[in-house]
């Protein structure tokens, strides 16, 4: 039975997240009605990583299962003449039967972008935060390296997030950009929490804005209570990058895959 | 009398184009608007130039006069309280009583942005023409450069353009980005012919995907023809970014401003 991995792109502003949801319309659930119309039969469509309300992505994996052998070809252009204008296939691959999405990831690359013009921005405004205080971005450069590493990370987990705990190791911060510009923060990692992203860039922000000094993100961390941390970061900021593969799936460790509260 | 001289962002997908118009909702409409809510008289407000339907700016130039006198904060953090979501003041300054944005500008500086991916991209449809075909970037530098200089640019003007002549001047056309990506050409020049940006991109594609040499676009440019250039170029990959000024009007030739046809 062909298992086929889909690279997806999408805009969230207009769905409730990538999971299916009763409480509006979902990306999963888009992608499942276009898999039904091209092989006439409802199949799951799992993915790598569940994206909250109003998060974008460029690069989610999905993957499906059928007995229909179709060329790849149909996958991609196919169902992008099945899609909405906001959800695209960019990629079409076959995998192993026992390729999961999720569990043989080996990382993911988030990116989360700023404006920082002291105006608002018609043009960016449907991807960017927008905070109009001058940001020092070399204090959130400063802030940021206290991230790096295997911490956990509770400090900087949503209330209602489903991990089994919060063991996260954190490749790279990388910030991108200048005071008054345009700021991209790109955040490298094996897994991660609930908002986890958000709440990091939330709380560089308020390094960025001279609230608190570059070091407290380390007292931040330390204290493993959300309580802490700064506030979440909107939404419309966040796109899942990158979600990154071996040949298969990565040795089970503590802090690894395949814990369930992978959300952002 | 004060006259004040406003920068102005539009994300231009949902208006008619810059100018009032009986067919549907115009940025300069949404303008007025907001002044006269600001100022509680209805007065004139004059663009540096037209903008198209679906065209955006980040960097249009509008002024009005009035009688009234009020802090430039008003002109900006006021209008934009007023203003929709996708238009937004970035900059007011008072300037002299006889400035005249369009007559006084220099130049303005346009930028066309292309995705080159194979597959539509969700998030850059709004602001990008995506054309699927590998492009290929070098040929079209090479056919850019014949389009420096002085000319008539009759082969690039549309077929209900009102200007009185066609003699430009462009001093600048570079093209960043490569094959398989996301591509950005800057259009710099004293003035421009209706569609006279999207004719050129839509004619330097053409070279791009291999159906033309990069010299045919010389043989376009000395036709002065608009029947042999490409096709235009869509609108929503075009931005006006800026729009140059010096101290006061500049020397009258013919090929410089105020012929009245400026139009994108």
């Amino acid at each position: 039975m062909p298992r086929i991995k889909l690279t997806v792109e999408y805009q969230g502003t207009h769905y409730v997240g990538w999971q299916v949801q009763p409480n509006g319309v979902s990306i999963q659930a888009r992608l499942m009605d276009a898999v039904e119309r091209l092989l006439g039969e409802r199949v799951p469509v799992e993915a790598a990583g569940r994206t909250d309300a109003g998060v974008h992505a460029t690069g989610q994996v999905v993957c499906l299962s059928t007995e229909r052998v179709l060329p790849l070809k149909a996958y991609w252009m196919g169902l992008n003449s099945l899609l909405p204008e906001d959800i695209a296939v960019v990629h079409a691959e076959e995998v192993p039967a026992e390729f999961d999405p999720r569990r043989w990831s080996l990382g993911k690359r988030y990116r989360y972008r700023l404006s920082n013009r002291p105006s608002r921005s018609p043009l960016l405004r449907a991807t960017h935060w927008e905070v109009f205080t001058p940001l020092d971005v070399e204090a959130m450069r400063r802030g940021a390296a206290h991230l790096l590493g295997r911490h956990d990370f509770s400090s900087f987990r949503a209330s209602d997030c489903q991990a089994a705990h919060a063991l996260r190791e954190v490749r790279r911060v990388e910030i991108q950009g200048e005071r008054g510009g345009s700021l991209s923060i790109a955040v490298e990692g094996t897994a991660f929490l609930k908002h986890m992203v958000r709440n990091l860039v939330g709380t560089l922000v308020e390094v960025g804005k001279g609230r608190r000094p570059a070091d407290w993100v380390a007292d931040v961390l330390a204290a493993r209570d959300r309580k802490r941390a700064g506030p979440t970061a909107p939404a419309q900021g966040l796109v899942l990058e990158e979600v990154f593969y071996g040949d298969g799936p990565p040795p089970r460790t503590p802090g690894g895959m395949a814990d369930g509260g992978d959300e952002e």
